[in-house]
C-alpha cells in the first residue's frame, strides 16, 4: 500500500491541480506497477484478484464496466485483452449494464473500475453482476472505498489523490493496470516468457518517455492558444486510439466547454465530415503503427474540406508536418502502450485551452468529482 | 424479391427524397416483414441465412459489424438479441474491425450491415471474418451487391431505393430485420410460441405507429425552426434508445451541420453536462419503459443548468411538458420496438432543421451515400 502525505492535497508550485497531476504521471503509473512486475515469472503479479492461474484460465468471457473517463480506459483494456490474451472482452456503460440483462455464464469474469470506488453507476453495475453469480473485482484508486470493499478482489491503482475534477493520472493508471491484466492473461494462454519479459522492459520505459512529453509543454500550449476559440473540435483515432479519441474529447469538453467528440478515424465519411470547415479544429493520433497510412488518408480528407488539423504521432513521423497545421510528437514505443502515451498531450492541449479561455479548470461549470447519485 | 419501378427514384410531391424516404417508412417496414413472419410456427422465417434451427443452436456469440447507420442499428441489434435470445453479441465499427483481431471460435456468427452492400470498410470486415473461418452473413438493401454475392448468406431489407445521403429508411428496415431475427433465436432458445405470436402482432402494428407520427411533422417542423440557431445539439436516451440518440445525432450533424453527439442519459453527469447552456438544447429519448423515471432525473439535471429540453415520449407521458419545451408523442409499443418508432420523429426533426438553415438536405457537403473508398 503506498501512503500519502498531506502535501499530496496541495497544489505547490502548480497553478491548478489539474496539472499537478497531469505531471504526477511518471510517478503514478511507478506506483501503479511497484511490486506486479515479475521478471523472474516472466508476468504481472496481481494478488489481489484472489484468482489462480487455474481459475483464470477457465475465463472465456470477461466484462468490463465502468463511466466517464474509467469507461474510455475499459475501451482499451478489450482491445489489448483481447489482442494479448484472446479473451472475448465486452465494455460496458456502468449506468446501462446495471439495467440490461447482459448474457453471462459460471466463466464470465467481471471487472468494475471507478477512481472513487464509489461512483453509484458502477458500483450498482458491480451489485447487478454479483446477484447474477459473476466474479467481479474492482480497479479503483481510493483505498477502502464501497467497491474495493465489496468487490470479490481487485486492484488499487495507486495514483494518490485526484483533486482535479478532470481525471488525467487516473486514466492512465486505469490502463496501465489493464496492461498488466492483459500481460498475466496473455502469458495464461499464448505469450511465451520472453514475449513477457519484452512487455515487462517496455512497461518499464514508460515514465522516462511521458518525462520527455511534458518537456513539451510550451509548445502545446501555444497550440492551444492558437486554437482556443474553435467553434468546437472532432478527435480522431483508430484501434487502441479510438478509446484516446474520446478521451481527448471528453477532457475538452468537460473544461473548456467547447463542444467536441471522439471518433474513429474511418467514421469521418460516415457523417462526421459534414461538420469539418475552417474553425473546427481536428485532432489526429496517428501513432506510427499498421494504420498509419490509413490515418494520413483521412487526415487529408479533412484538409481538402479546409479543416485544421493537429496531429499526435510518433516521434520522426515527419512528414506530418507537410499535411496538417501542428505536430507533437511522442516517443516510440510498442502498439499497446501507444493509449497510455497518446493520452498526455491531449490532457495538456485540453488544459491550456481551458486556461486560455479563462474557465475555472479544476471546478468546471456543472460537474462534480465523483458522482455518486444517478 | 420486391420490384421497383422508375418511379421510386422520383421525388414526387415531396420537396426532397429525405422527406419522401421518411414518409416511406410504413410501406418499407412492411416489405421488410413481408412473408418472414409465420403465425403457424409463431417465429420469423429468413431462409436466405441458409441456417437450420440445428446449426442456429449452436451459435454461442454473435458479432454485427457495420459503418455509420448501420453501425447504431447493429447497436439497438446487440440489445435485441441479448434480451430476446441470450446470445452474447459483439458491436463492431466495420472499419475498426478490419484490423482488429476479433476472438472467434466455431459458433461465432457474424453479421455485416450496409445499404449499399458495397460499403467498403463493411465489405473488408466480411472478408476478414471469412479469412478466419467465421460464417458471415450480409444484411443489406441493394439486391445483387458485393456483399449480397460474397456473403455466406443474408437477408435483404427490401426498403427499395434510398437516394438521400442521410439514410431514413433503411436504419428502420435494419432495426426490424434485427428484431425478426431476435425473434426467431429467441423462439430457438427461450421464448414459447405464444411469447412469438405476441411479438409478431406487436410487429405487423408497426407500420400504422408510424404513420401517426408522420401526422405529427408540421408540430415537429415548429419545434425544428424554434431551436433552428442553437449553437450545438445533444441527444440522450438509455437502454436500447441510446443508439437511437446516437442516430438522431448524426443525422443532425449529416444535412443541418449543426453540432451534436448522441449518449448514454445517465452519463451526462460524468463530463457531457458541462456543454449545457441557453443555447444548447437536449433532446431526450424518453419513451415509458423501466428507466423513464431515470431519464426525467436527467432531464431535471440538465433543466437547473437552464439547457432547453425537447423529449420524446410515449403518449400519456404527459408530465413531461412540465419539465420540458416541447414533447414529441410516438404511439406505445413493447420497449423493444420503441427505437423504430422514435427515431422517426428525430428525422423529421433533422430534416426540418436543414431546411430552415436553409442546407441542402439530400446532398449535404462533404458527404457521400456511399463509402466505397477508405
Amino acid at each position: 500500500r503506498v501512503e500519502f502525505s498531506a502535501d499530496d492535497a496541495e497544489k505547490g508550485e502548480f497553478p491548478h491541480f489539474m496539472l499537478k497531476e497531469i505531471y504526477e504521471q511518471p510517478n503514478s503509473l511507478r506506483n501503479a506497477m511497484r511490486g506486479r512486475l515479475s521478471r523472474d515469472e516472466c508476468t504481472a503479479i496481481m494478488g489481489g484478484l484472489n484468482m489462480s492461474p487455474k481459475e483464470l484460465v477457465q475465463i472465456d468471457r470477461i466484462i468490463l464496466a465502468g463511466c466517464g473517463t474509467a469507461y474510455h480506459a475499459a475501451m482499451v483494456g478489450e482491445y489489448l485483452i483481447e489482442s494479448l490474451a484472446r479473451v472475448p472482452t465486452e465494455v460496458e456503460i456502468a449506468s446501462e449494464f446495471r439495467y440490461r440483462n447482459v448474457p453471462a455464464n459460471k466463466n464470465t469474469l467481471q471487472f468494475v473500475m471507478s477512481q472513487s470506488g464509489e461512483t453509484i453507476d458502477t458500483l450498482a453495475a458491480m451489485r447487478e453482476g454479483q446477484r447474477k453469480g459473476i466474479r467481479c473485482l474492482g480497479i479503483v484508486n481510493t483505498v477502502g472505498s464501497t467497491i474495493a470493499r465489496e468487490s470479490d478482489g481487485g486492484v488499487y491503482i495507486h495514483a494518490g489523490p485526484e483533486i482535479g475534477v478532470a481525471a488525467t493520472k487516473t486514466f492512465t493508471s486505469q490502463v496501465t493496470i489493464l496492461t498488466l491484466l492483459s500481460l498475466l492473461l496473455g502469458r495464461i494462454h499464448h505469450l511465451s516468457s520472453v514475449d513477457g519479459l519484452e512487455m515487462i522492459d517496455e512497461l518499464e520505459a514508460l515514465p522516462d518517455k511521458i518525462v520527455q512529453i511534458l518537456k513539451q509543454a510550451d509548445k502545446i500550449k501555444a497550440i492551444a492558444e492558437k486554437h482556443c476559440h474553435a467553434e468546437g473540435m472532432l478527435f480522431m483515432g483508430r484501434q487502441m486510439n479510438y478509446p484516446v479519441a474520446l478521451e481527448g474529447a471528453l477532457k475538452m469538453k468537460e473544461i473548456s466547454y467547447i463542444y467536441a467528440s471522439g471518433h474513429p478515424s474511418a467514421e469521418l465519411k460516415h457523417g462526421v465530415i459534414a461538420l469539418v470547415k475552417p474553425d473546427m479544429p481536428s485532432v489526429f493520433i496517428a501513432p506510427d503503427d499498421a494504420v498509419f497510412d490509413k490515418n494520413v488518408s483521412n487526415i487529408e480528407e479533412v484538409r481538402a474540406r479546409k479543416g485544421p488539423v493537429i496531429a499526435v504521432t510518433t516521434e520522426g513521423r515527419t512528414e506530418l508536418e507537410r499535411i496538417t497545421d501542428d505536430v507533437i510528437y511522442v516517443p516510440d514505443c510498442p502498439s499497446y502502450l501507444t493509449p497510455i502515451l497518446n493520452v498526455v498531450p491531449l490532457q495538456l492541449l485540453s488544459y491550456y485551452t481551458a486556461v486560455a479561455r479563462g474557465c475555472d479548470v479544476d471546478k468546471p461549470r456543472n460537474l462534480a468529482k465523483s458522482v455518486t447519485v444517478e
